[in-house]
């Protein structure tokens, strides 16, 4: 197997692309594929200041190095969980952004939701009174808040995430198994600011193979945390992962061609976008001051007030 | 495993709708369940006269036997394709046909593709200019083709074909991952008739699995030709099915699930209506006197005539 590009022996095949090649042009070739997607949505450009939500994965890492070298202005952000049961894995990974921002000299957000709150998310979840998936559901809420706020408090232009292509095809697959269509409505690479007070959000690895940018991790010798949070297994997503690769594995190009020709169908006005709930009427809540749909106080302050008064009683 | 009915032994136990059921209780069910999907849909009454195309397959059997049964008046439509190469598909499966209307005392329209237009489809398609799968397409254009000139002679209010669940979920999958906008505005258990000469067309086995309807054909003593067409061996919808039938295996109910989410989020206005080419402007074709969208000649007397000259010269 040689390099297309140089012809010396090639490390990587991506059957998707029908494409082989070596270390030096695979790194190029992905630095230009994610520059192009990002041009291609217009997500941003060199004069916006970007906000990266790093969790310590490779995805998250892989594009902040990608989008250093590509000369855009990105600090980080990280979110520490308290998720430290049966392995460190919030300490684990808040390890590797440090270690990661430090070595390149970047700036790093962090977020420590225990001192913050007073509670780790697991143990906050055990407090709450959803009762399905609950640590899930938690975690993403305050995230999503976190990632909000930081973003307007240091007036980010935009918020990025580590999202693949993978990701992506799962979650879509997910949505369109069931046809939820508030949720195919709103699923896309960038979602627009709002007047309401959310920041512009993009995902430049939504065309990227986890595949590629797990080359791209080691060819470059970044050091990311590996596991897969705690609370995942048995998580649909995962689940929806494992088919989808079986069926890429039958049908090399399926998952990029489900997701591409999703995003086609989307421009080309398959769904109507009224149904996107981000065209729902948003106020500010009236104990933090982000945009909610709720008449007065948002699911973020609610469900956390709901689970300090539980914890205090 | 008991008959939840009358607790005596049950010859079929269906996963997806948790229910294990008796040979007697089994055809009482699958009857009634086939008569709530035509009265939900809307599909026809007890005053409409209804043209079925029976193939000799188990499922457009099954349903003449169901509807016959429920007191509506149905006559059948066969035609004959002449693909009668390696197996005499044709002649085995009008064989059933026959035998079945002779039996019940119904009426069968016949039309004999040879003898109509001079050449077998497999005969036809060699001479045809379509280079890729022209055997299926020149098939399908041939008999909606005849199907609606049958229809539309006769006067019929309804024209029904035996898809199933496991055809529709199949179809719906193909549609889906290539996310073919034109398809899913259009794919639909009944196409209302169009003033511009369209029959009305039902499914009325579109939520039946297919094996409840092998299930219907064995316990009934129905005969019928029980191979795939020759032609059909490496068709998408083929190997779409193998899939689904895997997922369903892991998660019972799935396909059931996917195509009826589709429905719901279908009647809530997921998808622009006016993408179905049903709404295209449409006038009589000038040698057929079908509804085309085509400026003069519709595309099955088109591709006819050139297979014809192709022949002839």
């Amino acid at each position: 197997m040689r390099c297309r590009r140089c012809d010396s022996k090639a490390v990587i095949n991506m059957r998707q692309h029908k494409l082989s090649l070596c270390a030096e042009h695979f790194i190029a070739w992905f630095q230009d594929h994610v520059a192009r997607t990002i041009e291609r949505h217009h997500m941003f450009s060199k004069d916006d200041r970007l906000l990266l939500a790093v969790s310590g994965g490779k995805d998250s890492l892989v594009l902040w190095d990608i989008l250093i070298h590509l000369g855009y202005n990105t600090d980080g952000l990280y979110i520490n969980l308290g998720i430290n049961e049966e392995i460190s894995y919030s300490d684990q990974s808040a390890e590797k952004c440090f270690r990661y921002a430090e070595k390149n000299h970047l700036f790093l957000h962090q977020v420590n939701i225990p001192q913050k709150y007073g509670l780790s998310i697991p143990d906050a979840a055990k407090k709450s009174y959803r009762s399905k998936n609950r640590t899930c559901a938690l975690c993403g809420l305050t995230k999503r808040h976190v990632f909000n706020e930081i973003a307007t408090k240091y007036q980010y232009d935009v918020l990025l995430t580590g999202h693949n292509l993978d990701d992506e095809a799962s979650v879509l697959f997910g949505n369109t198994v069931n046809w939820l269509g508030k949720y195919l409505a709103r699923q896309s690479p960038v979602l627009e600011a709002s007047s309401s007070g959310f920041t512009k959000k993009a995902k430049p690895l939504c065309r990227a193979y986890e595949r590629e940018t797990t080359a791209y991790a080691i060819i470059k010798g970044i050091s990311y945390f590996e596991q897969e949070c705690p609370f995942a297994a048995g998580a649909t997503t995962l689940s929806n992962k494992v088919l989808l690769n079986d069926i890429e594995a039958e049908t090399p190009g399926f998952k990029q061609r489900f997701y591409l020709s999703f995003l086609k169908a989307k421009e080309e006005g398959l769904f109507d976008p009224s149904l996107s709930d981000r065209n729902t009427d948003f106020q500010p809540c009236s104990r933090c001051g982000q945009p909610t749909s709720n008449p007065e106080v948002c699911n973020f302050c609610r469900t956390w007030e709901n689970i300090l008064v539980s914890r205090d009683s």
